[in-house]
């Protein structure tokens, strides 16, 4: 696939990989994509590591890292609060609705050794984000991501420096023209069927007006990507390459929960739901009783950034201990941010065959519709 | 474009026009595509007189007419009720809301000549389509569609016998098995993007998903198409051809009130929103003050089908006729079905030019597409 994103990122397919687990990174890059470690809930010292691991294991073939940097969020004027202000901020009422949800799921057993309340570790802010980048630069990366907003300043000179690509996500059209004023690299145009944070647009719909509205800059479509003939589809409407998250969570080295693992393996396409129930921001999810217990009326509802994840990032863990083991509900609350490809998840594949069947189904395509016109 | 459906059909394009509007259909089939009249609050005799005048500007051309067929509405048990019966089941509460509305936006003159109840006169009931179903087979019509809900099993085997195809909408994969074993000869996968009864599933996860499930049966994708990129891109999902609605409404032979097709040409892909406020089943519509009222919790919820459109058909004649006058913020209010496409549609144009352009752009996008393989 000869685009100018193949020839930016230094691969064969311009296939981006976002992934938090380290062995779909690299072995997406060494199927010759492009593995991108999501890396905002991780620490300098362990973000570190991983990136050394996947510079082994790739032997120096191109990869990227992505993060979060909301423009909008509690605590965003005092550039960023820390996680015992955030603890602060979180009030009693909600405090008591997710413990009394646990209890009412049988979920009685505490988390393993002390309480991780991940999402109060989400980096998001300048405080939390800066000590990543230092680690990131300081590895061979090509590529450094935005999912939430546009990069700042600063950050975009700084990957410059280094000959970093910088690529940022939009959910419209608004956004993207933001981001190419930031002076990013490369728009991801993300469609209301992606996995994870996104907007109402639709992938049909968003890529052409996103590629119009930065030309000449390159973009890649993301949402609704799991297969070859989306990837074809996703070229037609002027992308050149693709963002595919949703696809790594049910393959062989994907680190997702068990019982996750299972619901997606199941799950159909109408089965998703975006909810504010885990981040604070609208992000598409497998539709579970976690999903409508937050939806329902009488129930409070989610708190902002990064409020929202440090409220239930205990909870989710022990969700996920307690659902393989009996005596209790655990699993009906399960979930996880999936995007409407969940439906056509139905097996379990290496990564490294995830990729090559994108190719092959790809290439099958081309040679389809170039059958379809009269020379 | 060489597919199963254009020899199906008799065209040269596979692009499927539905419009409520006689010259679109014309139009459109005499550029080489497929023109289909929405029939469903005509009455026979207009439909009539609208097939004739069709046939005469078409010369023999292939066209076709669409229906709503829906399993579900008020009255379903008993074949269906009639306007008087529709009328009584109107809550005061309901009445009193949308009087209240129209008065609050300063529309107080009466509507033209007698209250036209629109939304009452929707023949949705075998009562109703049957004469519909008359006069369409006694034209020389080449395809009969169900927008909602599969065709019954009499009107399929009379389909059969007047050699014309059968074409059911889908917006999820079940409902595309049910359309199959009802015996339709075509389906349209129908994603979450495109304007009018709509369900969840975006076009790009729905259509490779539906081709797969009822193959060998071709598909037509709708939903996100508007140009000749969304059209390869529908190809390459698998489809064999595509279906559109949105787009004519803003051409130069559309019968779209006037301060409608205004707000189209000016919104944007965000400005659109599903609501239940114009048929009681959830449909995307541009987002005015219209939805927003419904919205409001503390506002009555819409009514179920055939009851809502009942409700509120006056109202929405009246609304666009005090639009285009001063002294009255009836243009706020005023709505129409859209998909998001809408924001690509910034020009009013000739409908064959549409047609053309669409042809053009999807030639110029297949051989871009061959360039980025190597041979």
């Amino acid at each position: 696939m000869r685009t100018r994103v193949a020839e930016m990122l230094g691969v064969e397919f311009p296939i981006c990989a976002f992934s938090h687990c380290r062995d779909v990174v690299a072995a997406v890059t060494n199927a010759g994509g492009f593995g991108v470690l999501g890396a905002v809930a991780h620490s300098p010292k362990r973000l570190d590591s991983e990136l050394t691991w996947i510079e082994e294991q790739t032997g120096g073939k191109p990869y990227g890292v992505d993060l979060l940097l909301p423009p909008k969020y509690v605590g965003a004027e005092q550039g960023g609060i820390d996680r015992q202000q955030v603890a602060e901020l979180l009030p009693a009422e909600h405090r008591a609705f997710v413990d009394d949800l646990l209890v009412r799921y049988g979920i009685t057993q505490p988390a393993g050794q002390q309480p991780r309340t991940t999402g109060g570790g989400l980096n998001i802010s300048p405080k939390g984000y800066e000590p990543l980048l230092e680690v990131a630069f300081a590895h061979d990366i090509r590529l450094i991501a935005s999912a939430l907003g546009p990069p700042p300043a600063d950050l975009v000179e700084r990957a410059h420096d280094h000959d970093v690509v910088v690529a940022a996500l939009a959910g419209t059209t608004q956004h993207a023209r933001r981001h190419a004023a930031a002076g990013v690299d490369l728009i991801v145009a993300q469609g209301t069927e992606a996995g994870g944070h996104t907007g109402e647009v639709a992938t049909m719909v968003l890529v052409p007006e996103i590629v119009d509205a930065v030309d000449p800059l390159p973009v890649l479509a993301a949402g609704g990507i799991a297969r070859g003939r989306q990837i074809a589809a996703a070229l037609a409407l002027g992308a050149e390459g693709v963002w595919c998250g949703s696809v790594w969570l049910t393959t062989e080295e994907a680190e997702t929960p068990p019982v996750v693992k299972e619901k997606f393996l199941a799950a159909s396409s109408t089965d998703t739901v975006r909810s504010r129930s885990m981040t604070g921001k609208p992000a598409r999810m497998l539709r579970t009783a976690w999903t409508d217990e937050w939806a329902r009326p009488e129930n409070p509802d989610p708190l902002g950034m990064p409020l929202q994840s440090a409220l239930i990032g205990d909870a989710q863990l022990r969700i996920n201990q307690a659902a393989g083991q009996p005596g209790t509900r655990a699993a009906e609350l399960a979930t996880y941010f999936v995007g409407q490809v969940v439906g056509s998840l139905n097996r379990v594949r290496p990564t490294r065959s995830v990729v090559l069947e994108m190719v092959e189904e790809f290439i099958d395509t081309i040679g389809r519709l170039e059958g379809l016109v009269d020379k």
